[in-house]
């Protein structure tokens, strides 16, 4: 963390601390075309609390997040995508952190062909639940991972607007 | 920004650095009857940008974060509201942060008898614009504050499943 003395939008000078990321957020919901996705369960030391939540990772800013984000759902879910749709970008804490987060739908679901591996610190369980029961669980407070509520409430709102195929947005709504 | 020696869940040893809040973000998204909704405009320093995004600021913990979004909407809006509806609980930032967020929409909206005044580092311009014309701005990257695109979305959700009032849902989505 650094401290900056700068001058406030009044023109008062003030003094901020900044936190700079060396990684951009990337979250990927994996949806498949039966209306099921994937989270991963693993525990996450900074709200000491059990977290089921979509495949995320961090993807160095000089990298295309797109690549992290395939590279993340590999490594903890041993899939890969036939299509990507980048669907979310957003500023992760507006007061001491400069963290982005970018969303993206994965559709076309195959196992990879390496099966998956994961860092040495993570220890991760998976679930393939169908959309709506994920999204219920979004808005009962049981799924906390601020990238996770917005992607599904996207993917909803995707399926709504018909930017989903259309027996696809059926069963995900159904 | 404290570090913490720790057992990783594999059981090997680690060091994470966390930072803990003192406060809880709140978000509040001001409804009105007609479909339109509040932004406020500010320059956020953490990111060198100009961010349009909903009334928002940090309630103490110790304090109900209803009080403090109450206390943000008069401060930067001078709005007070006749029904509040918590809709959101997230934790921003899985990583290093423990900060966590709750968005309220705030239905009823009228004008408080002191009128509104700002911390004396804010400078915020307000804009009153349609739902729709807003959550476009959330998804074409226009807005990018992840409380209000998730808030944004959640209205969605719930002008869509019969969570808000008839008239109120079809002028939103209209």
């Amino acid at each position: 963390m650094t401290h900056h003395d700068a001058t406030a939008p009044t023109g008062r000078p003030a003094q901020y601390g900044l936190i700079s990321f060396k990684n951009v957020a990337t979250a990927v919901l994996p949806l498949y075309d039966d209306g099921t996705i994937v989270l991963v369960g693993q525990n996450r030391f900074a709200h000491a609390d059990y977290s089921w939540e979509l495949p995320e990772g961090g993807a160095p800013l000089a990298e295309d997040p797109l690549d992290g984000a395939k590279r993340e759902l590999a490594e903890e879910t041993g899939l890969q995508a036939r299509e990507w749709r980048k669907v979310l970008h957003v500023q992760l804490s507006n007061s001491v952190t400069d963290e982005c987060g970018v969303g993206y739908l994965a559709l076309g679901l195959s196992q990879s062909e390496g099966g998956h591996h994961c860092d040495d610190t993570e220890v991760l369980a998976l679930a393939r639940i169908p959309f709506r029961q994920a999204l219920d669980a979004a808005l009962d407070g049981h799924l906390k991972d601020v990238l996770t509520v917005a992607m599904l409430l996207r993917a909803y709102h995707m399926a709504r607007e018909g930017d989903l195929p259309d027996a696809l947005a059926r069963v995900m709504l159904g």
